[in-house]
């Protein structure tokens, strides 16, 4: 778009254009969403970015689609409760820690996980802090310490989702809050943790989509390259 | 409805029919909602009422309504912030306190005044606590020992409405939550502090409508009566 | 959170913190709540809160938790209308009646009996009054007694959700409403019966979430016990 | 559309086109629904109407249409709580009551005026039953001959909109109900009420727009003439 | 509820009150929905109402509910794309028509039978008008004779829902209006065309619950019996 | 973006970065939509605009914009129901008719005006028909020959918005399907007129912005130039 | 409607009355919509198409329905990403391309070909631009010149949806825009790119339903025909 | 809340107590944000705050309530398009620029500017670059300079709130989207924009409330700190 060399910026496929030149722009290669993606789409693009010697990461994968990338590509390693499938990325970051990720409750942990193992993927030290919802607020202040430490926290919540505004008033690190489809009812799958999170009353909360453990991955990620 | 002297349990005006029987199947009298009705209306009932020697409640009233009925009350009492009238109540309730108020914030005070207001013509004592929202939790915290030994608690939160979720994992009494339409965008006029309170992971907390102080007030009154 | 003791409050699992202190704040222990944890995740809090003495209440539990919880902990009993697992619970409580669950249809049953088994967990005695709904209104008020004596009453209403207005309007008790998904079409999913409550012309009526029939009943006990 | 002289069968004015056939294929002249045109457009309207000697109606119109059309037409009569003007229209039909037209509050007058100033214009006997909502219900209870003996009853509430599915159970004559724009916070204008009443749980209910009390007039008309 | 005999209304089964006086009030027997209902609750509920040798009406009954029942109740008949079991039932009404039932398109037959099994149930002779949607609105205009004949029209639609306004522009029988749930996208399951049909210009159009077959037939039985 | 002289397609002001290359991409100047701007940054632009020779469309222009634009540029000329000003535009299109807009009711008429001045400021040729709804649909078909004659037809329509629908199952031209707020109640300001044009279930029919006269007209342009 | 031969516009079927006269209203016959519809009645209307030497298209047809045709009409031909049969349909267009249809994303594919086959069957030569969505937007800009070139555009995508706006500004085609359910939480179902394109800031865009390709197709064709 | 000097945090006002202790958890000091609180409130709050030697930030302010400060607090300085009144300030930083400020419009500038004086306020420099939406997206990719070097992006947008997206796909900073509610129709006030860039198919976004450029102000300034 804004030098000479575009044209070999994608790698046409037909039903995708593969951006290469993604790695470039954004620091981290193109990554292959599965949902809505056949698992021949899927295997081809992975191969294709696989060639460039690229590392691959796979999002929103089924055990099915793990299958058939495992057949062709023997290093993908599947992280079955993030839902994620990764090829040749180098061994988990030693070092200090970086990003603190924190859920309201257990079943918010694989949307934490998708957020945990993305982090990870893109080089980022990762704390995990589960099951500190409000209903039991002491479990969150006698762990103050590790959200006073943090670079970046991200913050995944469903139900109410009250969460990041109480983390928000209590550290100044970036809160990057992920509402989860977790709740019934009036949760309407994750809306109503999305509005609590939208209308924080404390600042430094930004919000992604429900259930986007990928996306506030990334997002810390821009938040610590930047 | 269930018994033979029914006939004598309204007052016909035709514009409306005061329900005189409402003191003894609910433990006070009808209370006069004011939208959407005109001064003449509302003065003609509370009249009826009054003279019926029963303490007159009016609620959501302008100062043009309290002008209007104190031409012709001569005891009517206009509460601004809580925009309620009352006529021939007995001075403020002395003792021992039952009914603690929460805001999170200042301007959710108008709502809490409605509710303070009318637990105190129902005779309940009231102790006040605003602005104690999750942006500075301490502020909550340092008061905690005010809910611990409250009867009954009403929170009143507009924005994100965490602050029932936070009290309700605190302690044992009962929460009525009042959403207000304190907020913008996102805010939906309360919607979103509605749906946080619905779906609050803390239990103990039942919710009334947005705004509706005086809602909250009654379901104490029905509380501590019970 | 505010004493020096806080360190105690909890136990850690990793994928979870149990709130044993939770029991002193509230009443009654830490409640789990099934859908979004694994079986192995459900099992082993389970246990932890067993091995205190505590009694254990699992909540919307499929016939599959049930198996594989009661494969460790043998005291396991399920409600199956109700969805519920119960662990080494004493028996039902005698004695005076003191909640009257109040049901619209026959379908709302599911959702009462959540209401109902939480409540005798809790040590209440359990009033249950079903299919009184407002298309044959002499249903309830032929009951009217039962209602009048009530301490407490809970209301379980789907479609239209009028249920609640109307006892509202002949009894003096605290009325919890729990509006529930039964119905269709512009029903969405229990809104319609949601906002319908939160609307309703009676006062002393407060709102739960959608199908929470748990949260009822913990509202309930707050109510009683404070 | 279906015969020969359909060229005959509208009045070309470039801003409108009035369906004068619009009498035989209903029964009534086309009525001017008055928000949104200029006062001009409404006074040409309405004088093309009275000269066919059709019997004029305009709908929502505030004092100043009033005054506008009154200039032009001196037969034109303005029932203010109804925000309706007539020209030219008989008197008041004696006889037999035909549709009983109920409120739940007094704030929903307006709209019930606008049904039954509608009703009477198209010869329709009314009888008013205001403010017998579901707050006290033996206010309906006692009036239940009116609606026992009534062809067609409009129910007219806001708030909850309780009241037509409780009417429903009570009697078998078809029951149009009303929603209102009457209430606040979680009745979104109406919303609420409308809810309620698509989802009523008695059968031989339906329902027309929020505060559309000309409407269903207009179909009650249409009842009685089938 | 309205005399000395109120306490022989009902017939009480626990999970139900079977409202044997319905007939008295509404004309027809107590109906069972049966969703949300297990198939021994619905068995035993039609049992009782067969017993007293009303007529027996099941909407939204599944083949296996049929299977239940059959075993039960021998002359139990199933009107497969109406949903409905139907018991003990006369013979189907012959002589002057009364209701026609109309649709949009094929997809909403299902509805339409809904409506139309009920009204014959009823008594109520059905001329079935379907597929005439706006798409080919000369479907309709030719099939004319037959909506000005009838004494009350139901007319069926999905989609964008348009039909109701179009035949109540051209004829001036009461129109029931039922929106169903077919179509996808912005349809959102129903809403689209429910909105459409509250919103009709045509007047004389009032509306029942998406999909609601059974309630419009319901609601031409109160007209016709009026 | 795609050429060179990139550098030279637009001015800035600081506040605005006005797009003078658009002629050439799009075959018309950038538009200034009025609201949020102040008067003095229209007129800025609008000077700019008008240096370059370009002609100037104001959409959304209130009285006050208009007397603030004349008084700088003298050759402004405002169409008061649609709202518009243009500036140094040449004499009205004469010619062969090509667009047909066409209203449901009177109240639609400064939607479509918008689209009709902005058409014939696009040198549009533009034939109005108005007031053609379906409770009267003798109208339409009556003026089906110009609908037929054709070659893009806008439909401009609030309430229920069944318009579009009638019109795309009697011709073959493309519709612009324009939903506006005119209604009240359940119509949600368009919302409800929007949702039935985007399920219209005659093809030939995309949809704009509630009362986004202007867009109609710009598609309609973008349609007679390709 | 319009002409003296309307008795014959459609055949009866009972359960659909075929429009065969839509052909010459709209250039294209009657399409079969499957969702909703038994197999036999797809396979009847189909067989009755036919019969008249029409060529027969059916949407949203699973396989299932594929195998009912292919029994009966021989030359029934399945196009499984489109989700679309079609019957005796001559070959594909050769020739000048006249519309580009363009894809955000992979997952956006099958929409874009029920709009691709539907184009290619009404005899319109098409060009296929997948993948080209804004998170690298260089794919798009390098292919600038098969939007410029075409006559029509159709913009399918999901999750953001903003892909029409940005097309919008390069080029002065049409564009039609297609919003996909393509996407996850605040996504809802395609509401959220509905909502996106209906808002879109570049002119000369207009929107289908959400996944209707089809009807994007069939707006197409009305625009290179009239 | 986390150290024994906790009971000096906050001053008590009675209507509000002020965290002064904030400026050490968050490195700014507690903002007074006007909307619900009155004249009176507002200058008390913002004089003890003054008192501290703290700088003062109050939000959303209005002419009234800048005049009404000015009384008391000499130093105050309002900025009118941001509606932001400072007390106390140093000048304006001077240095390298960190955050870039990015308008779709014209019209969003107000948000923009009440990010721009509170990041301003709290220190950070500042780049400005407006209306540079989608329409003309080469006014954008002209500047791709200034977005490549800044530290954080702050990109305001209304309508169809694309430009986020479109930035994220082509810069690797972190972005902070701020929908504002410019548009009109189903943009909803802001809701549209506000999914939109829930749902960017570009990660590296997070959003916050509608119209909230303060909370994107003090989420880039946490980034900017941590």
């Amino acid at each position: 778009m804004y030098n000479k060399n575009m044209k070999r910026h994608y790698e046409e496929l037909g039903f995708a254009k593969i951006d290469h030149h993604r790695i470039k722009r954004k620091g981290f290669p193109e990554v292959i969403y599965c949902p809505g993606k056949t698992n021949k789409q899927i295997v081809e693009i992975a191969k294709k970015i696989n060639k460039k010697k690229h590392p691959v990461l796979m999002t929103r994968a089924s055990v099915e689609v793990f299958k058939a990338v495992k057949k062709v590509l023997k290093k993908a390693k599947y992280y079955e409760e993030a839902r994620i499938i990764t090829v040749a990325r180098g061994s988990r970051v030693k070092g200090q820690e970086k990003v603190t990720i924190v859920t309201a409750g257990t079943a918010d942990i694989p949307v934490a996980e998708e957020a945990a193992v993305t982090a990870e993927f893109l080089g980022i030290k990762v704390e995990r802090l589960f099951d500190v919802g409000v209903a039991g607020i002491h479990r969150l202040t006698k762990n103050l310490h590790k959200l006073e430490k943090a670079k970046v926290i991200i913050v995944v919540a469903g139900m109410e989702g009250a969460l990041p505004s109480v983390v928000g008033g209590l550290v100044s690190a970036p809160i990057i809050a992920v509402p989860t489809s977790v709740g019934y009812g009036a949760n309407f799958k994750g809306l109503s943790a999305l509005l609590t999170m939208m209308n924080s009353c404390a600042p430094g909360v930004a919000v992604v989509n429900i259930d986007n453990g990928f996306g506030a991955a990334v997002m810390a990620y821009s938040i610590l390259k930047s």
